[in-house]
């Protein structure tokens, strides 16, 4: 993405909502002290205010359960580095964020990916879980809502993880960044006790540039990271922890906008489909983005080069997620750029396999 | 410091100079574009114009040559973890910060702690290094100037271990953090090719609250920690690189608000060790800290701890840096709080040992 998002005339494919401005977000809550912040490490483990905020996406946790970090990701990379060692098994799913699978191998640990099978929209099939949990399994993690598909596990394909998981002891890490859109979206630690939830402000609160993500997790995880984060980042700071207190605080005006920009995205895709037989979508339900299915001899990273040298469209290909002829395709952006954006891709297919 | 920091009544051992506010930070600069900003990730590898403003702290280095972290100790974190292998050897010095020892231990290297002896004025032995550095080494890691003690390798000495380092291909991190009060201070990394140096804007700069580090290597180095940071941090986000940016336009007024309170401090210390016997102190010449040496029954952590509870005075204790009966002592905080704090040392010590 670093090398071609800056081209973008229609960004097709970015994972956040569109990012608020500074003064878009301040402008929710005259009452901020901002001008007086100190600018200091703040409190090391995180504002107490923004942990009770925090709370309240959870059922059940206190705030020795939450611990903060620069974004969701590297939140999820503390995670891993603290709970897992050279030798582990950890489980995880294909297609998914290449870090889930790329930290763990880089510690050492031995990586077993599941499928995700798009015919059954994007699910897992509980008897490869069940197989590969025959044996010792230290990690399971997973991206619910995921990343790029926007599935989420059936309740109970749910069930059966989390009932071989306590089994085990096996840990689960879900980075749940993508969730939170409506209320009816559980967070899987509210249903493991030894689940550790990562998530952050960049996709549906459309502040990336805050770089604040946390982690909600037991007690004896979250000791460990924070012993970890002192010989790190320290802490998120005074300034970052104050805006983000705005921003939760104004977390159901965000989370409106939201949805409504992703409705407005969800309607021009429903519509482009019904003319466009060489596309295919399972339309998720929950996060940001969809992988839609294309037909074309192009692969998928000649096709995302190609629209984006001679139309200006950005897409990441299906092959950075090792899954070839899909697209993802974001929700987030103006409904009038995702119109423009699929009308050209059309075209552009169209030229492509006529030439 | 995370227990204690914020009892103290008199903050005598804090390593940054006091915080500016947020709104002083702003006023700097009229022209900031700071309300537009968009809240995302910004540029993925840092601001360029944020870049050239570091690259007007070293004497050759090019863009390329740049990038950033949340914080020095990030940064610092970030290099380890790209160079460092389990068994490799590695050289640190003693006393000093506890990441450059516990990470690389953490990492299965096998370390080395070299000492500054106090009765040089906190200067390594050469022959120390010649003989350690019979063997082959991976990294030699120092701080210039010095967590605690503030002193810098003589130039003799500095000498003697690049030699020693381009003979074998050894690599040097370098936290310079404490470095730039005076232009005299010259980069470690514009002497030795394979010197990497971390920074940052938490110390000189009073702005940690930013969490804005960066790092200045050779390309190689700095294309293998931007993959990492793909993993992990992304970016730093526009919001910090654009304060950062109005930070480092105006790094002369800046450095010099630091220079006038650390001189009041100084002047302050000066002062009192005329009148106080039991102290000692190698004063340095750079940084912002200190570690005077005292004469007591007590250990360090006893005399830390007592003078906290009893009169609000919080120093780090030299046993936080394996170096008994020390003190880190800021040069820091305003010169009436300095007064008043080392008045009431005074007093502690009269009534532990008479006591």
């Amino acid at each position: 993405m670093n090398v071609h998002e800056g081209n973008a005339v229609y960004n097709l494919t970015d994972s956040c909502v569109m990012p608020l401005t500074f003064q878009q977000l301040l402008s929710m809550d005259r009452d901020h002290d901002l001008d007086d912040v100190r600018m200091d490490y703040g409190t090391i483990t995180g504002d107490p205010r923004l942990k009770k905020e925090i709370l309240k996406m959870y059922r059940s946790a206190a705030e020795d359960n939450i611990t903060f970090g620069q974004g969701c990701l590297q939140c999820s990379e503390m995670v891993m580095y603290t709970l897992l060692s050279p030798g582990d098994t950890v489980v995880t799913y294909t297609p998914s964020y290449q870090q889930f699978t790329d930290i763990p191998a880089s510690i050492g640990c031995s990586v077993i990916q599941l499928k995700l099978y798009e015919e059954q929209g994007w699910q897992p099939l509980v008897s490869e879980l069940e197989e590969v949990m025959q044996k010792p399994v230290r990690m399971v993690i997973i991206n619910q809502p995921n990343n790029p598909t926007g599935s989420v596990f059936e309740r109970a394909y749910l069930d059966r993880l989390i009932s071989l998981c306590r089994k085990q002891g096996t840990w689960i890490l879900c980075d749940e960044v993508y969730r939170g859109l409506y209320e009816e979206e559980i967070s899987l630690s509210d249903l493991y006790e030894k689940c550790v939830c990562t998530s952050g402000l960049s996709k549906l609160y459309s502040l990336a540039g805050l770089r604040l993500g946390w982690i909600r997790g037991p007690r004896e995880v979250i000791d460990l990271v924070n012993v970890r984060r002192d010989y790190s980042i320290i802490s998120t700071g005074a300034l970052t922890d104050t805006l983000a207190l705005v921003a939760l605080k104004n977390r159901e005006k965000i989370i409106q906008r939201s949805l409504d920009i992703i409705e407005g995205c969800r309607r021009e895709i429903t519509e482009w489909l019904k003319h466009e037989a060489r596309v295919s979508l399972v339309m998720p339900k929950y996060g940001t983005v969809s992988f839609p299915k294309y037909e074309s001899r192009l692969s998928s990273s000649e096709l995302a080069e190609g629209i984006q040298q001679k139309y200006g469209v950005f897409f990441v290909p299906g092959s950075c997620f090792d899954c070839e002829k899909h697209l993802r395709l974001t929700m987030t952006c103006p409904a009038d750029t995702m119109r423009e954006g699929l009308r050209l891709l059309s075209r552009y297919l169209d030229e492509a396999d006529n030439s």
